[in-house]
Parts: structure tokens; C-alpha cells; sequence
């Protein structure tokens, strides 16, 4: 790049998580830092949009560093499309999204606020990325994710990516990392356990809770970087057509008889 | 099929909304009906879940049909996720969501509760469908859609989909069906045009509006298929990995120096 990159930045733990304050600090080192997160926390929003409520978008100072801030009563997706329709005078050069507290490696993909942002930059044309670390802890320590997150950065940067693919970068819990394995997505689920209440009234109500189940045993996953002590780098992709299963379909009778 | 196939009947238009009503009565014909549906609008939900606060799930009768019905507070996700884990004794032979009142065409998909429903049921192994209708309208007509919903749904009780396949149709709005597609998801956007206000108090707030882009001229196309009359069936994968661009990754330097 010639001429210094302009960054959006965005989360799902809202603008005051540490996990966001190191991406800043990080992407600060690199270019000029635009930072469009919620106002609160918007984790396992999916790719919710906000559509039947107003949103609201103030500019903010929460830390002395160079970046310009706005926080908003919207989710992930929606940070993304305010920053690009309103805040941003013009399209920026990458889109960084966390570093997210928690996991977002193989299903997780679905469910994640901080991947939703990064698939919508992908939808508007930006290069993309999210990063997650594998602790949910709000003390987590961010600081040894710090070179990997730039190196990453500055290759999306320098290299480019394909028209609708995005990264979703996962960083395990671990003191020292192996390094960095390109990954597929691996074939997880979860398996509901729901936690039956009753309120004060006497009324039924569920915690939705769970257990992580790893079906897939490929050494070419990100789940199986992540047990390693390895950083996953999956490429996702926007087509979510499956190619390999239209030829069986046209076989399909599906006349209106 | 040798016995009945118990099916799983949800949506994003809540409970009540004459889409899924449509979808009911053609899936007791084929079936034993379960519904486990949101107790309210969850439009452009993505693939939200509810983890920070408490879900309900209720018993109701809406009508005199022989379907067992539940209405939930969740999402289009956790209504899945609750009919697997706390409603159904096995798991259905037939997942279908819908009828939306609306597109979830091309790049929809991603913003859509509905498919949200058919994907969190891909995940957790049953066949899913999704069926939407391009008119918004409450009072749609679903009745021309009733021989095309049933012959794609037993179809998919009799051929089974591949494992993490799950299938979106789309119903364009006219007075007669050219037929069915088989299509990719076609390259779209909305192009965000945000409506700036003030309230009462003077404070500035935004409605999320835009327009609908179809960046993609192809005819094996989602958007294609629906703007000349057919119904479109594309087959939607969960494994979100770009496995084309992979390789291409291998070639980064990744390295922590």
C-alpha cells in the first residue's frame, strides 16, 4: 500500500471490551483507525439486522489514542453498514472485527456477532477479518495476539482477498503459540442441555446451555489447530450455495402434479 | 417412507402469521405435525440465539388441526434448538420453515430467521427446508404455493439431503408458476440508505432502509429464477469454508517475526 490504510473497526462485546482496545491499538500502528462498535454487548447475534427499531450512532472518546470512535445501539451487522453509509467518507481498505472473547472456530462461525461483521464488510466489498481468542474471560490477556493480529492484517492488506471470502482467525488459550495453520471449518455442533426454572410466579422458563461436540477428527480443521496450540485461519465464503449437490437435484421430480 | 414422518413446522413471523399456517395444513397431510415457532415477529434475525436471557415455551392450540403446537420467546434458532432438546421425543424426519412473508433470495440468506431455523436444523442433522414468498403482504395468498411446498418436501422425506445441505426455496410473486429452478445464490447487496431523524428531544437517530443490488447477471441464478416466474431451489451448505482460496492462503507469510 502506498498510502496509509483506512480501518474499520468493529466487535461484538461492545466498544469497551479489552478485546476491541487491543485491535485499536493494534491497527493503529498500521493505518487510519475508524471504530463504529455497539454501545453493549452483542454476542450469538448472528447476523441479526435492525429493522423494526431505530438505531442510534454517537461519536465517543474512550481512550487518548489517535482513532476516531462511535458507538451504537445496533448489532455487529448493522455497526458495519453505518460506518460504510454514513459515518465513512469513503470505502475503507480492510474491516477488523473483536478480537472477540470466546471461541468462533467451526460452527461457532454461525452464531458469532464478530463473524456477522466481518461477513457483512465482505457482502459491501472490504477485505475482512475476525479474531477471536479461546477465553471468555474479560481479563483475558490480549497482548501476546498483538504481532500475529498485524502480521494478518498487513497481508489481507498487501495481498488482498477474493470477492466474498473473508478470514476467521481463532488464537487458542495457551502461553505460546505454534504458530498459524490454515484450516477448514470443522463439522461441530452444539448439543443443547436447556436448564429448566420456574420464576417467582411459579411460571417455567429455560437458560439455553450447552455442550461443544466435535464430530470431526480431519487434522486439516480449525478445531484440531486450536487443541494444538496452533492459531486457525479459516477462509469463509459468502456463496453458501452447495455446488457439489445441484447435478443430484435437477434428477429431483419437482413438477406441480 | 414406510410410517409417518414426524415434522418440525417453524418460522421468523411468529406463530400466527398466515405463512406458517399455509405450511401447516400441507405438512398434515404428509405427516405428524409438531410446531415450535417464535410467539412473535423475529424478522432479520440471523442466526441469533438467546444466551443472556431466559426463553419461554408454551403449549398453545391455534387452530383445530391435529398439529401439537408450542410457541417460544426465542429466536427462529432457539425454537429449533428447544423442539430437539425439550418438545420432541426423537428427532423429526422433516424440518420446514416459513412460509416467509418476503424474500430470502441471493444474499438474504444470511440476514434471514427463517433459513436460520433450516440451517440450525442442518446442524443438528435433520433435512430442512426454507420456503419464502416474494410478497411482504400479511394477506399474501399462499394457496397457489400449497402442491409445489408439498412435492419439495416429499421429495426430501424420500431422497434425503447430503449431510450439511439444507434447502432455501423462494416463491416469486405472480399468478402462475413457470416451475422449479435448481439455482445458485446469486452475487447481491443491499445498499444501505439510512434515514436520519431527530426525536422528540432533539437527539438524531437512523431507520436501516436500502435498496436491493443484483450484482450478478447469471442465469443459473436464485434472482434469475424468481424475476422470470420460477420458483428457485438453491441447496445451502454449512460448511462456510472458501476450500478454493486455501491453497492460495499456504502461500502467506504468517510467521510471528
Amino acid at each position: 500500500m502506498k498510502k496509509r490504510p483506512l480501518i474499520l473497526v468493529t466487535n461484538d462485546d461492545g466498544i469497551t471490551a479489552p478485546g476491541i482496545r487491543t485491535l485499536i491499538s493494534v491497527m493503529n500502528e498500521i493505518g487510519d483507525v475508524v471504530v463504529v462498535a455497539p454501545d453493549s454487548p452483542q454476542s450469538a447475534m448472528g447476523h441479526a439486522v435492525t429493522i423494526n427499531n431505530i438505531l442510534y450512532c454517537n461519536q465517543i472518546v474512550v481512550d487518548d489514542g489517535p482513532q476516531i470512535e462511535y458507538q451504537s445501539s445496533g448489532t455487529p451487522a448493522d455497526c458495519v453498514k453505518m460506518a460504510v453509509s454514513e459515518v465513512l467518507d469513503r470505502k475503507p481498505d480492510l474491516c477488523v472485527s473483536g478480537i472477540n472473547h470466546g471461541s468462533n472456530s467451526s460452527i461457532n462461525v454461525i452464531y458469532s456477532g464478530t463473524m456477522s461483521a466481518a461477513v457483512e464488510a465482505g457482502v459491501e466489498g472490504i477485505p475482512a477479518i475476525g479474531f477471536s481468542l479461546l477465553n471468555y474471560s474479560w481479563n483475558a490477556d490480549f497482548e501476546p495476539l498483538r504481532n500475529y493480529v498485524k502480521k494478518i492484517a498487513l497481508n489481507v492488506l498487501e495481498n488482498g482477498l477474493p470477492d466474498g471470502v473473508v478470514l476467521n482467525v481463532n488464537f487458542p488459550k495457551v502461553e505460546k503459540f505454534e504458530g498459524v495453520k490454515i484450516c477448514r471449518q470443522a463439522r461441530a455442533l452444539w448439543e443443547e442441555e436447556f436448564d429448566k426454572r420456574k420464576n417467582p410466579q411459579g411460571k417455567v422458563y429455560y437458560w439455553l446451555t450447552g455442550k461443544f461436540v466435535n464430530k470431526d477428527k480431519g487434522t486439516d480443521t480449525d478445531e484440531w489447530a486450536l487443541a494444538n496450540n496452533y492459531i486457525s485461519i479459516v477462509p469463509v465464503h459468502l456463496d453458501l450455495t452447495a455446488h457439489h449437490f445441484i447435478q443430484k437435484l435437477h434428477t429431483w421430480d419437482l413438477s406441480d402434479e
